[in-house]
């Protein structure tokens, strides 16, 4: 099974070369330190990829599209119809995430992997449906979860080889906040009214039932803490799955993997149990204001990079946080150092 | 004189264009506030240019370099000369903000507005000169800090007309972390001891030289707190001048103009007490790890875009944060609306 596969290749990332880039780090025309988190995430990349300076390439961040049953509780702002619709938006280049993607020069890939809706095969959509979205309550079968996992193993596989410097992954899916903070509640045992947000932008009533809709999905399927495939399959979904193969592949690849915001975060502790290194190829791109996206945070033992407020998904997050990682690479390949530049060290 | 029309001719931004902007990206195919910050500095920029969408154009940073008689008190970690060293390192490519702006599509033009130092007339160095450094006491006389003031508001004159959508204003010099720390007590009666910080990275012997000095500049010239310009003759430098000049002049040609960190935020806090309304334009790019950088962005009543912890100046933070503004507005410009995507409005 190419997902145990996978699993079994991970190793933690050994920080050998870290000490080479601290010290590249310190020798180029600036204060040491004095450029923050842009240090950091310069060195974070040399480990990675074990290469100092780290070497630049594509960014390229997956959308994956699927929908969910729990949308019959009617626990979202927006009807279920507009994932698909939405799908077309980011093939005609309409969306939030294809204008930022345009701003920094990121490629995007539009990913139905579970949308409620027969596309008569449109430009530019990578058709890897596993189903027309969830059931409402135990949302689909193991087989079905572990297919679409596989799917985004697969998928960073295919990419790897072209150049890659940056992976992202973002989310469309009506209802898919509701599943993410189900996820949060099934391994970490925090209640839904704790931790369920406003989403797309709820009301007092909707966000009643979308707490009592979470509180019921647990409830009739007890998912095992234990068991991530167990959490997702009975009430997490199918952009999650997929998420979490690209987070395995990018573990087993050595590739910086940028999280967005809320579902991708459902997807990052799920793949922390199922292999904790992966945390070592993790980036949080930014604090969402979806409510317990701290939690998760938290959780992973990552700080975000941006914090702007953002509740949007598909990726406009890590989009943003994409073109910060390439700025700090680019400090440690094109700076010039005192010696280069004939300028003079600290005196004190 | 230039200062006084400069003054009279700013006027408090009318706003009447707000409503137009907050209904287009209402309209656009994203949950209502979901962008978070990023709708608010596209609405901020509808305000200012009074359009919407806003236009686009260049972005634009002047780095400021001049030179600090207080660094004869020992209160730097690096040499006098080092400001001219890096003037060079600009000219030649080499330092973290000619980097980050050729990643964010920034322009730059450097400008020696009092480098202690004559140059050979370098390519693409601009000479504006108004003497070689200041003193370490009393600064400069009234007429220089006029001059350096009236400096930066002819280079927004004559840039302005270039298709201009962004400016930014960075700064070098060796020292001006204590001019700066000066002008922030001088004007808000803090004490040295509780604003000064760590600047380029000093020890502790450093920085109580560092305490003392400001402590005896501010003692000794006794700076007038309802007179900016007695501010910052007596206890600021010439680059502070200069971005003085560069936020009037942005401000009444309605022209956004990005803060970088601790110097930029004591021209700020200056310019504020010369014209209120100068803030109309201004947006703080960024949270300096610099100590007291927060009491500057209290003063001015304006919210950081991003928090890093850089600490380098040069222009490097508003130039990142001129990426997130033009990311902004090209959500405004760019996206499609319900209507023009098909996609289903709220239901709830």
């Amino acid at each position: 099974m190419l997902l145990e596969e996978t699993l079994q290749k991970i190793r933690p990332l050994d920080r050998l070369i870290e000490p080479e880039a601290q010290r590249r780090l310190d020798s180029l025309t600036k204060p040491q330190g004095s450029l923050g988190k842009l240090e950091d995430l310069a060195r974070c990349i040399s480990v990675i990829q074990a290469k100092v300076p780290p070497r630049l390439g594509r960014k390229l961040l997956f959308v994956f599209a699927a929908d969910h049953g729990i949308t019959e509780e009617r626990v979202s702002a927006y009807p279920k119809k507009v994932t698909a619709q939405m799908t077309y938006n980011f093939l005609r280049g309409g969306a939030a995430i294809n204008v930022l993607a345009r701003h920094c020069g990121v490629d995007i890939e539009v990913v139905d992997i579970g949308v409620d809706y027969e596309f008569p095969s449109p430009r530019g959509l990578r058709d890897c449906k596993v189903r027309r979205g969830t059931n409402n309550f135990t949302r689909m079968r193991r087989e079905e979860t572990v297919q679409s996992i596989e799917t985004g193993i697969r998928l960073v596989e295919e990419v790897a080889s072209e150049n890659l410097f940056l992976l992202g992954a973002g989310d469309m899916g009506i209802g898919n906040t509701s599943s993410a903070a189900a996820v949060l509640c099934a391994l970490t045992g925090a209640l839904p009214r704790d931790v369920v947000g406003r989403g797309t932008g709820i009301d007092d009533a909707t966000w009643g039932r979308k707490v009592a809709s979470i509180e019921k999905g647990l409830d009739i399927n007890r998912p095992d803490p234990k068991d991530p495939l167990d959490v997702i399959a009975k009430v997490g979904g199918l952009e999650i799955g997929a998420m979490i193969g690209v987070i395995l592949g990018a573990a087993v690849l050595r590739i910086p993997m940028v999280l967005d915001g809320f579902i991708s975060g459902a997807a990052a502790i799920l793949a922390r149990r199922l292999c904790p290194s992966v945390t070592d190829v993790l980036f949080a791109s930014h604090l969402s204001a979806e409510k317990s996206h701290v939690l998760m945070l938290e959780d992973l033992k990552l700080a975000p990079l941006l914090d702007l407020e953002m509740r949007l998904g598909e990726g406009t997050g890590a989009c943003l946080a994409m073109g910060l990682i390439e700025a700090a690479v680019r400090i440690l390949r094109e700076m010039a150092t005192f010696e280069s530049a004939g300028v003079k060290q600290r005196i004190l």
